[in-house]
């Protein structure tokens, strides 16, 4: 397919502390009309799945704003520039919940809402995950660091009680051969 | 967990065509101390995994802006304001694809990326699918609809050659159960 799209101008309306950006862009679509699009750009991510030697998955209760709600959720942290994906993953791991390993694999990686937002997110499982003292290096977040039983959190994924789509895939990705 | 979170004010920076908005609050989080937070607010979505009567997987191709990419991906939708998930689903994939089920499940939902996202996605697998003519209502959508077969799909997942999470994760969920 040939790109249906052309820029024809763009304004940032947003710059983040955290690094993300607002971009309201000018566009020629795949209509031939011109229309605005929205485009969030984001660093991309990486998500950890941690098992301890007895199966237990290292995962994090905390209050996320957007959705005003409480959430369970794996750990996940932003890729800095010139980070490679698996080194981001051992030093947020290690960061948010103390947690380390020398067994880490690669599980997938995926754009999560390529309509608007440019970030992809990479997907690791750390076996053998000893634990010790969270950093807790970013102040601004209020994280409860928990350790629940790998056969449980596959029950809660399928049962509709896991309510954030990474720590869903991260779980689904692993237990189809991970 | 009590909400960490307390607003002090916010602006709406960004209104869009399809309901989009963009909200810069100024807060006081975890820290204690005042910060922004960026916030997107979005329609909640449903993705379809359309299957035929010989277990064909209805498919879209199509190029998102955001990434500059062609991409793989399950059709997928903005529920309205008043419809039910599953309406949303049905009317979606009629349009889109021009397919059509009296055999729907639902297979789970998840906030898609809650550190900044409001949206919640909603998956429903539809079986023994009877195709037709799309209506491609979105004349600003260039989709190209094709058949694959589910195994073939499902390995795809499985070696990281779909780069779209709301299409490994429909793919998944029913693999595991659906």
């Amino acid at each position: 397919m040939k790109n249906p799209w052309r820029k024809l101008k763009g304004k940032t309306i947003y710059s983040g502390f955290l690094g993300h950006k607002v971009y309201i862009d000018e566009v020629v679509g795949p209509s031939g009309k011109k229309s605005e699009y929205f485009v969030v750009e984001l660093k991309d991510n990486v998500v950890i799945l941690g098992l301890t030697k007895d199966n237990k998955v290292v995962i994090e209760k905390t209050w996320r704003y957007p959705i005003n709600q409480e959430i369970w959720e794996l750990p996940v942290g932003g890729i800095e520039a010139g980070e490679e994906p698996l080194e981001t993953a051992k030093r947020e791991f290690e960061e948010e919940t103390g947690g380390r390993s020398n067994d880490w694999v690669f599980l997938g990686s995926h754009f999560e809402n390529d309509g608007f937002c440019t970030a992809k997110s990479y997907v690791f499982v750390a076996k053998d995950v000893v634990l010790g003292k969270a950093e807790n290096s970013d102040e601004n977040e209020k994280i409860e660091v928990e350790l629940i039983d790998f056969d449980k959190l596959k029950e809660m994924v399928l049962n509709n009680e896991i309510e954030e789509v990474r720590t869903k895939v991260a779980v689904l990705l692993y237990l189809n051969g991970g």
